[in-house]
């Protein structure tokens, strides 16, 4: 049956194409509200083409920031019930003016599929669509029941999905959840995604004076906010690239052996890494590259400004400036406390005088993980050994699912990643791209893993499964 | 004769306020080359009026950037020739948003007229031509030669003018220079400006990687851009706030009893100075605020910026940062080699792996002086006495005016600062504005100033001029 599925999928490549490259067309970003349009169409258009597949109950949910696209299938009693996520959501495509071509025209180019979105996370989100449509158009029905989740606020930190779930909890009752974020840590090496790094965030707007002054008249007499930003950045790290937040560290525990056993499994070029990117080798010593990435926290500037940046010079005391901060964090760590940490720190360290203001980032995240011996695992695990020839490496992500974490604490399920986008595509960066060769593997690996989940029952999921706080209200 | 002529200009005040009001219309923004029209406008603005006030021989004197505005009347044979310095160029209105009134739409509240260019310097500029234009009206004659010469660049540092001097030597010999930048120091102290401090900059680009990174995928492992241009700027300084440079310092000699006791005679209400301005004080220790301001040299970042500054958040590595510098310097200082001082500084403090580039800013100038003595001195002294009913001060600007270093260097002239702005104009900043009381009061000062010059003779200024470049040349 699952054979016929297959067939089905790789006789329809082009149609599956040609749909994808319709998404990737919409420009759904969800930072920027100059977008809206986009994101209304992108959720339109999956509305439209998840009643076509065949499921029922198609529809938006309403947390209080951009909706989510809901659709489900609950044809198959007895079987678990899959949460399927997504997103629609995609990054600001800036710089624009670094990008080859159109962010919101996909070309093909060198077996690539490049438009903003392709690999994060449009391409994944097609490829469990139409997974799930082919069993619907072959057989009629799906192994296990289904419930698409397809979230439009990835890239922003997920504000209202707590409020969404809040609100739709009954709706999105699930034994698990598989996510078409979270891809693959490598093109040759199989590996089964067991955990990812978490995220919190804030602004920092310093004001060094009431207004921009003339340098002439006031320099070496008075603070420069920009002098003053650079000291507050500079102080979040040491010189050896330790993060120098006091407490920050306290709570992350130091590696034990198995995890170090784990990480040392999936070898990595750590220069060709770097290499292909360009980058510096930086930070904490003592642990490898892989370790840094996803088993220790990071704190990052990821924008910051202030005074005169256009053409020529203007010879001004800037009164202001800013900067966006992110962190990853790892289990342990609070998300709360973190941005508090951090917040006390540059408090500690700002001169006195100036006005710091503070603003946390909605959204933050703890780190998540699936726990050991969980169902979806065994099943990930067959899938990927059959298609890959191999078994999997059991990996973490560095970077973050916040749906894993939410869904976890109030749903009380765990998520398999199961995404088939791969490290080098130039996510959050110009010309991102998608591997055309994944859209073909990753439909073979969602029908064989929605077969193989349907091998199994709602019982098996039973014991992995906690109370959610929606549970526990019901 | 004067009498007469003050009389002219007082009845005049209205006529003379439209002129002014008409070049504050042209939004002459050297910076920026979207403003060229404006720019255009301003130097036609300026022909046509100087020959209606009936110089002779107006026109552009070109060095490859923007033209200088120029025009002579040398009817008063054995007087001594002075060139009447100003500019017609006005710092960008940036940030728009925060002016309350157009910039370019000058607009009186409150016994002060508020446009972009007000103060520096189209006020003082306009004080300058219709105290000539009323001499000639009045008596058909000056009591000096009189060249003007207006630049159109000095808001960028003047990059062309040393070319343009080069070329235009000789319709630029004169006895000394009177210039209507550089204004007051006070409203009700009389202060006579001996010097002011130079200026020298950089700009600075660093890259952390070929592309920006997702913060997620490389956080923790690599450089960030922004951390690093952070540490950069933050080394500018110790936390003291004293120049951190090395070098930078070692040339530049402690006060001289004379000079702290020049400074303390001109009282600064150091908490009232800064307290206008929301401004908080800070600097080298052992020097006071004014000392600090005028005898010691300054380095402060004009901008800075990189990575995602829009709307929400992007979890990006910056692989780019960029800073604008410019410092202030006093005598003693080459700009060259403080420019060089701080490259090399950065440099070493850039870690390995990043590329650093550093591009000096055209137009810098070294600190400039007015020779004690000099007739100049006794003229400005004499008419300020007479002005403001005591002897002026002796002060220094923080600020520069590069074209007096480069007449002094290219044709062995010194200038008197005769501008009529004062301190707490916003100049450079939004909402500039010119206090309108100025406007007579540096009617009068100019008439009696040109009066005062016209007593006195070539062979008076003799001994204090010396072989400029040009001569020396010719």
């Amino acid at each position: 049956m699952t054979d016929a599925v297959v067939d089905d999928l790789m006789a329809r490549q082009s149609a599956i194409r040609a749909r994808l490259d319709a998404f990737l067309r919409l420009p759904s970003v969800s930072a920027d509200p100059g977008y809206a349009r986009g994101m209304e169409a992108a959720r339109d258009f999956l509305l439209t083409w998840l009643l076509e597949i065949g499921v029922s109950d198609a529809r938006l949910l309403d947390g209080g920031g951009q909706p989510a696209v809901y659709a489900s299938w609950e044809g198959a009693p007895g079987r678990p019930t899959l949460l399927v996520y997504g997103h629609y959501d995609v990054q600001p495509p800036d710089p624009l003016a670094a990008w080859q071509t159109d962010p919101f025209e996909p070309v093909e180019r060198d077996g690539r599929l490049y438009a903003r979105g392709a690999s994060d996370v449009k391409g994944s989100t097609t490829i469990a669509i139409e997974a799930v449509a082919a069993f619907l158009r072959v057989t009629g029905g799906c192994p296990v029941n289904v419930k698409f989740f397809i979230e439009g606020e990835e890239e922003t930190g997920s504000p209202s999905l707590r409020e969404l779930v809040r609100r739709h909890g009954d709706l999105l009752r699930a034994d698990a959840m598989i996510s078409a974020d979270g891809g693959r840590a490598s093109k040759t090496i199989p590996t089964i995604n067991v955990g990812a790094r978490g995220i919190a965030g804030l602004e920092v707007a310093l004001r060094s004076a009431g207004k921009e002054l003339h340098s002439g008249r006031y320099g070496g007499a008075v603070r420069n906010a920009l002098h003053e930003m650079a000291r507050l950045i500079a102080s979040l790290h040491d010189t050896e690239g330790r993060i120098a937040v006091p407490g920050f560290l306290d709570v992350v525990p130091d590696l034990s052996p198995e995890q170090r056993a784990d990480t040392a499994a999936f070898p990595l070029d750590e220069a060709a890494f770097l290499g292909e990117v360009g980058a510096v080798a930086f930070g904490e010593h003592g642990y490898t590259l892989r370790e840094r990435l996803t088993l220790r926290p990071a704190i990052d500037v990821n924008g910051m400004w202030g005074g005169y940046t256009g053409a020529g010079s203007k010879t001004v005391i800037p009164d202001e400036a800013f900067a966006k901060i992110t962190m990853r964090l790892v289990p342990g760590q609070d998300p709360e406390r973190a941005v508090a940490l951090v917040a006390d720190h540059l408090t500690q360290v700002c001169p006195p005088g100036l006005a710091l203001r503070i603003t946390p980032k909605s959204g933050n995240s703890p780190a998540s993980g699936l726990t050991a011996g969980h169902p979806l695992l065994r099943a990930g695990s067959a899938v990927l050994e059959q298609l890959m020839g191999r078994a999997p490496v059991p990996v973490r992500l560095g970077a973050t699912v916040p749906v894993t974490a939410l869904f976890k604490e109030l749903l009380g399920i765990d998520t398999l990643m199961f995404g088939f986008n791969l490290p080098d595509e130039d996510v959050h960066a110009p010309n991102e791209f998608f591997h055309l060769d994944s859209i073909p593997l990753g439909l073979r690996g969602w029908a064989m893993l929605l077969a193989e989940l349907g091998r199994m029952t709602e019982a098996d999921f039973a014991p992995f499964r906690r109370n959610g706080k929606e549970e526990a209200r019901a």
